[in-house]
């Protein structure tokens, strides 16, 4: 760990947003950011929490597999790569490198301001659930992504969450462990302006 | 097959429901229905329509690995076992019994009203994808799965999606080729009065 900074995220919002119909209406995967444009911090905090924040006592936004809450959000944003501690609402930086471009080749890749890496940590549920592991935790991934589609079809954000990752290289980078697998990783941020 | 018995669903309200922030904020699984209550056709057919609906040309409510759109889904009501045909937004009955008790062993299952099968057709997504197809499938599954909860959080209804489910003796009373594999079943009902 390069550093203990600690961004402090505002109090989500737990209202507003467009109505659910609209958002679904609305959701749609995009590939085209404007790359000149990051999230604020309150738009950034929403959006964690939305995908998989603390909506009640041990309850989230979405669901897991016998509520193991195995995922962890890693954000790659400019500044460096952080994790969301839901409990706290914050980002705890890991490392102050910009390794964006390290977590996919599309072009978009690098430039885009926010990827969110969903990282299962499989400890915490082999041997704890009827289906297989990667059954679970692959489930689970899905339900905290469309919670993302749909914020940004909310917020008129941009994403799409994307399996083209390599996967190898970005776990050693990221100084995994063994049981911590890279499952899926959203790319986020505001729509290109010319299209 | 043992009928071609079709249910025309309503055209799906594009419109209105929670604010998406206040439906994420309302986001839970619950095993707890009113048995005695069943969904109109105009809420039954929205919540198929926010589950894997089709939104705009050639898309969905929900992403899919290369957009290959290999789920689908099944649902059990008190008449018998549809298939939800998106592009119509209509039910087509498969089988006239009610197998609604077949698809898990939990208590409420057999008498909650709507059990949703989610269905995979693993043939359109095997060498087309860069995951694993487990992986490209549960994650395309957690997708409509959580369009499914807030869609419920919006509409005030109780749901829980399971992975408790006897596959193979479903599999077998549906007909299913090789090729399919069941991979979640959510429960969907009115949540009971007196909690």
């Amino acid at each position: 760990m390069d550093s203990i900074d600690t961004i402090i995220l505002p109090a989500a919002r737990r209202t507003g947003g467009m109505p659910v119909m609209e958002a679904l209406a609305a959701r749609r995967s995009s590939r085209d950011f404007d790359t000149s444009r990051s999230l604020d911090l309150q738009t950034l905090g929403d959006l964690l929490w939305a995908a998989w924040g603390i909506n009640r006592t041990k309850g989230r936004t979405a669901p897991s597999s016998h509520n193991r809450q195995e995922i962890e959000l890693y954000i790659f944003l400019a500044t460096g790569v952080y994790r969301y501690d839901a409990t706290a609402h914050v980002l705890v930086r890991l490392f102050k490198d910009d390794m964006r471009a390290a977590t996919g080749t599309q072009p978009f890749v690098g430039s885009a301001p926010v990827e969110i890496a969903l990282i299962s940590d499989t400890s915490k549920i082999i041997g704890k659930t009827p289906q297989g592991v990667t059954e679970a935790t692959y489930a689970d991934t899905g339900f905290i992504c469309e919670n993302i589609y749909l914020f940004c079809a909310s917020e008129n954000l941009a994403t799409v969450a994307r399996a083209l990752v390599p996967k190898e290289e970005l776990a050693a980078r990221l100084r995994l462990r063994d049981s911590q697998i890279i499952t899926l990783v959203q790319t986020v941020g505001y729509p290109a302006q010319n299209r």
